[in-house]
């Protein structure tokens, strides 16, 4: 089994509420998914001429800032390769806004005007301050290349998450993103507010790992395939996003253009394959 | 019991999938909730001076397009009385992008600038292009001046909801929010492929139908209370939300702060309430 990648613990904050059931009400003490604001900002350059951006202010449960920061600008295509990302800091918050900055290699080509959310993102929110047509852009093709994937392998893999979602089972307010291997094996993991967000981490912990090969993976999503994650799994290289819920028409639309397989409704024992199904080892039986 | 205000119909696309079960595969024809953008525009100023600007692109279900734009500008804070809306007019799309445009009435004051969403918005998010402590500000503060709600009206609002999304049952892939009146008569009802859309339509159809008294208002949501969602409440001056997830920690802040009920994790016989219990008729039992 490859070995696994720890999310840092995530913090959640505690509340008195009032129980009601069947008219009578308790008072009881409650855990919140906490949500905060994060600034993600890149430097970049050449060494002569470094300069310093914010790119974007999201909403996210505190904790693995670095990796949502590093899975963004891979989901956003700024960085391709391992190397590009010389150094991730935290910094000390300002504005109430916790800070990562990403320094990008000074051969990193990059253009801040169509990566950069002038402004904030919620954390529903992957996609904001850009424009919409070319955000349904997205200029990657996956390989299929890729071993096949028994399907009691995909069927295990909510449950398999589920073990893990420490912050789910105490709020029941966080979405969880997992990258799995071909077999099953649980690669990582994380929770958040926002699903983007958790996709995000994610992938950037992995990523920064260096040890990880996309095109093995399956990407796991606990809520409903939007279309941003699509874009982010494509982005990251990854060939198979599996979601408890349903896609949309635009998700199915771009995962069928970038060559991803689409696979939604993850249940014990069956899910659905909306696009890619060669990637997927089936049984054809009559309809 | 109260008129009724049907949403209109609700488009879905279909597309042939392969549905895996215990390793066996059947195709299918499906049912996929359509996502599309659209453009909603404000028309403004004196009669003398008119000018037309876009204020967001968002991706909604398409259908009550117009109850969606009205909602919209009412959860900014843009209109606040039936009057001020002079005419919403669809308008044939644009680069893929259905358009409608909101008159204004000349008198109504409007400043751009912090409202204009500069580019696009993905259909789970109801707050982008804005700066982030601005949106968290929402200068409202809700009256206490209602009747109490029964538990027992209160727990029976999902099933009531549940029995009339239809887009719902067709692709398990839309949000619902739902008004209903302080008895729990059905006042409105809207499925979206985003959450914030379905409460913006529901609120723009009832705010246009000049026929409702917000402040003996219920809204309900499917999901979970995003703070985005609290506000929009809180400007439409219903004073209780009720969602079958959980809160963030955000929503509790500002829901405390403008003086709504926030209820969550809404099932048969339960919820809780998280602020304002004044609102709801309880037996306090022992703890």
């Amino acid at each position: 089994m490859p070995p696994r990648i720890l999310a840092p613990e995530i913090p959640h904050s505690e509340r008195s509420v009032w129980q009601v059931v069947d008219g009578d009400s308790v008072s009881r003490l409650i855990h919140l998914a906490a949500e905060e604001p994060l600034a993600i900002d890149i430097r970049f350059g050449p060494l002569a001429d470094r300069q310093r951006i914010r790119l974007a202010t999201t909403l996210r449960t505190p904790g693995d800032d670095e990796s949502l920061a590093v899975g963004w600008l891979v989901g956003e295509g700024i960085v391709r390769e391992r190397s590009q990302v010389v150094e991730v800091r935290t910094q000390a918050p300002r504005d109430r806004a916790a800070r990562v900055c990403v320094d990008v290699h000074p051969d990193t080509e990059f253009d801040p005007v169509p990566h950069r959310r002038l402004t904030a993102m919620s954390s529903a929110c992957g996609l904001c301050g850009k424009e919409l047509l070319d955000a349904l852009e997205c200029d990657v093709q996956l390989p299929n290349n890729r071993s096949v994937v028994e399907p009691a392998v995909l069927t295990a893999l909510a449950e398999r998450a589920l073990a893990e979602q420490d912050l789910f089972r105490a709020t029941g307010a966080v979405h969880a993103a997992a990258l799995f291997d071909g077999l099953g094996n649980l690669l990582a993991l994380a929770e958040d507010v926002g699903r983007h967000n958790a996709v995000d981490k994610v992938i950037g912990r992995l990523w920064m790992s260096g040890a990880w090969n996309p095109d093995e993976c399956i990407l796991f999503v606990s809520g409903r395939a939007g279309y941003e994650l699509v874009q982010k799994a494509a982005r990251a290289g990854v060939p198979i996003l599996l979601a408890v819920g349903a896609p949309t028409s635009l998700s199915v639309e771009l995962a069928e253009r970038v060559g991803l397989s689409l696979l939604g409704f993850a249940r014990e024992n069956r899910f659905t394959i909306y696009t890619g199904r060669e990637r997927i080892a089936m049984n054809p039986s009559e309809s």
